[in-house]
């Protein structure tokens, strides 16, 4: 009986197969914090699709599970290794295969970085639109595993709609394709989306057909300062009713206008509840449907509305927004000192209609779990994260943040929303999965979970 | 033991059971020429997802198929009937249950017509966009189940990306709830998409909730006539080098021109070759981006370039572009007369630069096998319909017919294309569906069917 490793070994090159301990310990979880994690056996890190379906047959030939992992920027801890299993790294897989302009698609490898593909397509006068807060460090292939979102999803919408194609590797070692690589097509079953945001769980994806649209406009950008978030909220829903369609609409509250400029100073107004960020990129009509936007705005109550005067101006507010994360978690880190703060990062989408309601509800939620609640997000699309500041130290606190993130999920619900907007399930959000979909999703999840996976080595314990 | 009807009865309204023999042989198949299809034993008309779940759990107990149908509008025979069947007409359910301008989505039962939902959100200044040509009488249900396209497909896209949550009646009866009614949601795998297209093999669709978008703006409207396909082919590629989306842009060949013209005169130029027709709703910049269409198509050799100059100028050219497929079957009856007619409608999509070279193909296929084929579609999607004309009674030119047929679809596949970009698998496409997708494609597929429906009683054949 050979062993796990000298398998791998014969399979791959000497560079693909890592098993230093200091650096297992780098590829044990992503970005979700709180999450369960295992220590790897190994870690993979692949080129090719053969490689891939090697270590893929392999690993089930030796019953060892395998954990696809991107860049590991995820915020669901779907890339959390188990203990003992393969982690298949795919960001050695970083080739930009194709860009064809008159088709007016891409094809990469999962490893592609999506600024990366996002330059090389500029470069040819076109663009890949999804942009996730990671987009600088997150790949092509975690993108689509986590069907990942953005600023740019209120118009242009989320990874999924990009996905035309994909290559994968089923838990079997054999190659799949998907899809195809024109603009339409209804051959069979669409398992391009099924394996969108599937989390690994169904197969490895080895490439990456996207496609692509022509560059964008250039846009302008307001700001708009709320008294309260459910005026914010309210003004969201009137620019929908109006007909309106921002090419940006985000969200920032008074939390997280504090904690910006406590990480670095821009001149916020942190006097304000709540500042709605907005872009129209209409071309010559930008300007009219801004004004649109802000007239609106004030007729919700907006204290002032404040249009960017040039490109430098306008990059700088969608810094700020950029910065959110980052200014979070120090936040959480200076209100909890010594390593204690811990921020549970919350995803939660209503229909736009709601948006104001459950702005209100996370308010009443942090009054009544004593807990320091941020809420950033994506107001255009009704999705938003609520961050949860705790001591990790501090039991009770731990608690009390748990149960006010429960009460989050509870309320977005119940105002017809979903328990992930984008982040994703994970391990996260398993229970709120099966809330959401209820036992016979849950019944049609295992029994397509267990045509493709019979042995339930892809991933496991992620999702359901 | 009970027998079928009985028990049918028993769970459905009297008016709801069809058994009168005349009645039957109406229902026994879709639009798609020489398919097979057979005598359904009932045809059922349920009005609400209880009754349509009572009548799946009825024919399971039986161990009969059920074949669901919209209005049997399809082009690929994927609601023809199988001998002694159930068929499940959604054409009862007709219920528009909600349209949210806020949140932009509406909610409806699978018989609503998409003409009856698109005029219902326009008088709520919204707009449901996929327009198949049979619009005006083929059900919302029936897009979904087809994934149907049409001609606005080039800038907004086809059903799929209309559709974000679905309830479905699964084979065992029970009532599946997918998707979501918020902008985004990634919560699970994506049952909703994989349900869209499936030609109700993987289920029974009872609800369905659509995205909608803003109201469109007025589009103004050219034509390009070219002394060659090829050059018209060209001229498209060059539209989407340039950067452009028009809101339409298809294609008519000199055999459609003069059957639409022999159907009803309207001046076209029949002396053409091909006529592109193209359209832009950019508002204020309309006119800006028609010029440039027009001046790339001048500059791949259009002979004349002609704009409407008035709404009702454009919509009588997109009414020469509608009755094309009716031209084409009168056109195939004058040819041979005495019923003897026949028309086998063809489907194949190519990536957007290899137009020229499917156009160019596909007369060659019509000079090869001495049968006359005329091409319209959807050429900015790179999506046509070469639609051959046959004598049905003459077994050696339906034979040259199909093999026709087959030659295009070689054709296309060998174009890096699929072999349907909008009218489906049905019974018509099977085998190119197996060659498209390949061994491990046709597995994956057939674990999928056996998951969802383990004793393959929803509409068997179909597919797969």
């Amino acid at each position: 009986m050979t062993d796990l490793l000298s398998d791998l070994r014969a399979v791959l090159p000497d560079r693909a197969v890592v098993t230093d301990p200091d650096l297992l310990v780098s590829y044990q979880r992503d970005e979700a914090d709180l999450c369960a994690y295992g220590l790897p056996a190994v870690v993979v890190r692949p080129r090719t699709t053969a490689e891939v379906a090697a270590v893929v047959r392999v690993a089930a030939a030796h019953g060892v599970p395998v954990v696809p992992q991107g860049a590991r920027t995820g915020l669901a801890g779907a890339a959390n290794a188990v203990g003992g299993c393969v982690v298949l790294s795919t960001t050695a897989m970083t080739e930009i295969r194709e860009i064809d302009p008159v088709a007016r698609i891409a094809v990469v490898q999962p490893g592609v970085v999506n600024s990366a593909l996002a330059g090389a397509v500029a470069a040819q006068g076109l663009r890949y639109p999804p942009d996730p807060g990671s987009w600088e460090s997150s790949t092509i292939g975690g993108n689509v595993a986590t069907n990942a979102g953005g600023m740019c999803c209120v118009k242009y919408g989320v990874t999924s709609e990009y996905v035309i194609g994909l290559e994968v590797v089923l838990a079997s070692g054999e190659v799949l394709r998907t899809g195809r690589r024109t603009a339409k097509g209804v051959a069979g079953y669409d398992l391009t989306k099924l394996f969108v945001g599937s989390e690994g769980t169904l197969g490895v994806i080895t490439e990456i057909t996207v496609a692509l649209r022509p560059a964008p406009e250039e846009s302008l950008t307001l700001v708009a300062v709320f008294p309260s978030t459910a005026a914010a909220g309210a003004a969201v829903a009137a620019i929908a009713s109006e007909g309106l369609t921002p090419s940006l609409l985000e969200l920032l509250d008074q939390t997280h206008l504090l904690a910006i400029e406590a990480y670095r100073s821009m001149g916020l107004p942190t006097e304000a509840k709540a500042l709605l960020l907005a872009a129209a990129d209409t071309g010559e009509r930008a300007g009219a449907d801004l004004a649109r936007i802000a007239a609106v705005c004030e007729a919700a109550g907006a204290s002032e509305v404040y249009q960017a005067t040039d490109a430098t101006e306008a990059a700088a507010l969608l810094q700020a927004r950029r910065l959110a994360h980052a200014a979070m978690e120090k936040y959480a880190a200076d209100t909890y000192p010594g390593g204690r703060g811990g921020l549970i990062i919350d995803d939660v989408a209503v229909p736009r209609g709601s948006l104001a309601s459950l702005l209100d509800g996370v308010e009443k939620v942090a009054a009544e779990y004593d807990v320091p609640i941020g809420v950033v997000g994506h107001a255009g699309d009704g999705n938003m994260h609520p961050n949860i500041v705790v001591d990790r130290a501090d039991p009770a606190c731990l608690e009390r943040g748990r149960l006010a993130f429960d009460a989050i999920m509870e309320l977005g619900l119940g105002l017809g929303g979903t328990c992930t907007g984008e982040h994703g399930v994970g391990l996260l959000k398993r229970e709120w999965l099966a809330k959401e979909i209820g036992p016979v999703g849950v019944r049609v999840h295992e029994a397509i979970k267990a045509a493709l996976d019979p042995a339930g080595l892809l991933n496991p314990g992620k999702v359901l």
